[in-house]
């Protein structure tokens, strides 16, 4: 028996926002100081390292648990199932549905059951649950799924990864040009059909790590309101990251039996592009290769970090057709990867 | 090889709210309309139904992963295990952080990597992340551990149930009364000695059932803030729990291949002491019996609704011979049950 996708949907939300588009913004330092800098240096920095031209963001009337369902729907179209025979829903998220111009995280019910509501699935059997893991929520969904097929207690799941990240950004926060919004989704079951999922691998680093993205307060200092927003220490994850994550990819692909050779593609979570060639580069390194070229096909640079989302997104865009110049071919040994708030790594070898 | 519980721990906040205490509330009506009764004809109505007395809330200076942190630190001990043997830790919440006189739920980076970072535990392949489930929580935790032991990715699993419920309550909601906060945890794992994990079920009721427990603003007119709290729609959860939780419990019980004659106590998640009395007499119902004296142990009465602590809290205080009249003994079949927003339900059968 395998455990193999067999269906992929993304949400692409229809608001674009621009680099441009932040040039009004008041930039500040995290201590309030003023940055010694126009911000058409600033964006034009932030663009070369993150490779971030335009993100997308969701419009007012919706929340994160409407993108979920949208992508939802796709992967049960695109799997052409039965969605009443669904075991499992399974959302990664990290906060909730957040409306538009509020603040607090709406997390009861769970966003799986409000998916599950959506998506008008009467089967009681069918389980929704969410999970936070940071970034890597998605494929440690994956990873779940895969567990509980294993176990004998699903045959069929449907794993989201939805985030609406521009209702937690600090506008006078460079890094806010970073975040965006999305939700990629797919449908993962026991199959006689040769592929799937090879090898996993997931950990959790909170020793030091723990608080390295969080929650905190506005860099205006004048704000007195106490609203929190995401936060980062952008250096110590890029340390982090470049640290541990080679290393995750090749204990992943070791454990697989398929050689450095074999892998086609990386699809790593889109954090930064910069960040994410250094993690490439540094795991071909590992076994003393170039990183071979178009490798690690990239979304960033129009969709922005829409962290849980990024990954099935870029997936669902691939196989649809819609990356240039990107394609995964039956057979084809992939990797998936993510590091993110925990601060959490985890990595699967798939055969497509 | 079985999946047994080898050590259990609790928190239980040191602020008791007596119902006395809610004497010069304003209690309204959901439309805002004034209560035709007086605040001690109220609470002694509340008194009736949910058999609660007095409820426990965290220290100002407390949040959640705090007393989630306290709960493991004792599960641990009891255990007598080494932390940095633990393969998993799931923390089953709904509300994330929520800062004393604020409003966010802070959730990134989840619970469990904080209570991992408290605990200090070293080994990253020590996995932790989050899991919303409603009120069945923790018991959804206990189903995910014994699904990653059979399948082979874990070993030692440390699930805690943990709730602030006072930083999410609305006081002129009459409600409000019902709601606690807790934490409990246990030590799950692979052994060698009979007994443990028999059968297990879940379920979720979304088509009608998502938001009878849900996100709501208060009772209040006149406060124009938009904030929101913890509401429910009583009549309508109570009518939901007595028409499918016995059926859940049967059809666990079923499952296991033990008869109605064995279970020796049945933990139900502490709602509402009518509530749980009616479904657990329902239950015996459909074998044409009398609900057992002493079969229900009951915390409610001083501790009120603290969500997904409430089982594990109980079944500790049981082990630790800290409820008057009630013990489980080794070998005595016993059942884990819940019910709660989703709406969620969940059942254990499970051999001490």
């Amino acid at each position: 028996m395998n455990i193999k996708i067999t269906g992929t949907g993304s949400y692409i939300p229809s608001t674009i926002e621009k680099n441009e588009d932040f040039y009004n913004h008041e930039f500040l330092n995290a201590n309030g100081s003023k940055i010694n800098s126009t911000n058409e240096v600033i964006v034009k920095k932030f663009k070369a390292i993150t490779g971030i031209q335009e993100r997308r963001y969701i419009k007012p009337e919706l929340t994160n648990s409407d993108i979920a369902f949208y992508a939802a729907e796709k992967a049960i179209a695109d799997a052409k199932i039965d969605k009443e025979s669904l075991d499992y829903i399974i959302v990664a998220h990290n906060y909730g549905d957040i409306k538009y111009n509020t603040e607090q995280s709406d997390t009861v019910p769970s966003i799986a059951s409000r998916v599950k509501h959506l998506l008008q699935i009467k089967n009681p059997k069918c389980v929704g649950y969410d999970l936070l893991f940071g970034c890597p929520g998605w494929i440690q969904g994956l990873i779940q799924a895969k567990a509980f097929i294993d176990a004998g207690i699903a045959k069929r799941c449907l794993v989201i990864g939805s985030e609406t990240l521009s209702r937690v950004i600090d506008k006078h926060d460079r890094d806010s040009m970073i975040y965006s919004d999305g939700a990629g989704a797919v449908i993962i079951e026991e199959t006689t059909e040769e592929g799937g999922i090879i090898s996993h691998n997931a950990a959790t680093f909170a020793l030091d790590e723990a608080h390295f993205i969080y929650f905190g307060e506005t860099n205006k200092q004048e704000d007195s309101s106490h609203r929190k927003y995401i936060k980062m220490y952008g250096r110590k994850i890029y340390e982090f990251a470049l640290n541990n994550v080679p290393l995750a990819l090749k204990s992943c692909l070791e454990k697989s039996e398929y050689s450095i050779n074999d892998v086609k593609k990386i699809l790593i979570h889109q954090a930064n592009e910069k960040m994410d060639e250094a993690i490439v580069e540094r795991f071909y390194k590992l076994y003393d290769m170039k990183m071979p070229e178009g490798i690690m096909p990239m979304s960033i640079n129009m969709l922005g970090n829409s962290s849980v989302a990024t990954v099935p997104t870029l997936y669902d865009l691939i196989l649809k057709g819609k990356l240039e110049n990107q394609e995964i071919k039956k057979g084809d040994i992939i990797m998936f990867a993510s590091v993110g708030a925990g601060m959490n790594i985890n990595a699967i070898v798939y055969k497509h």
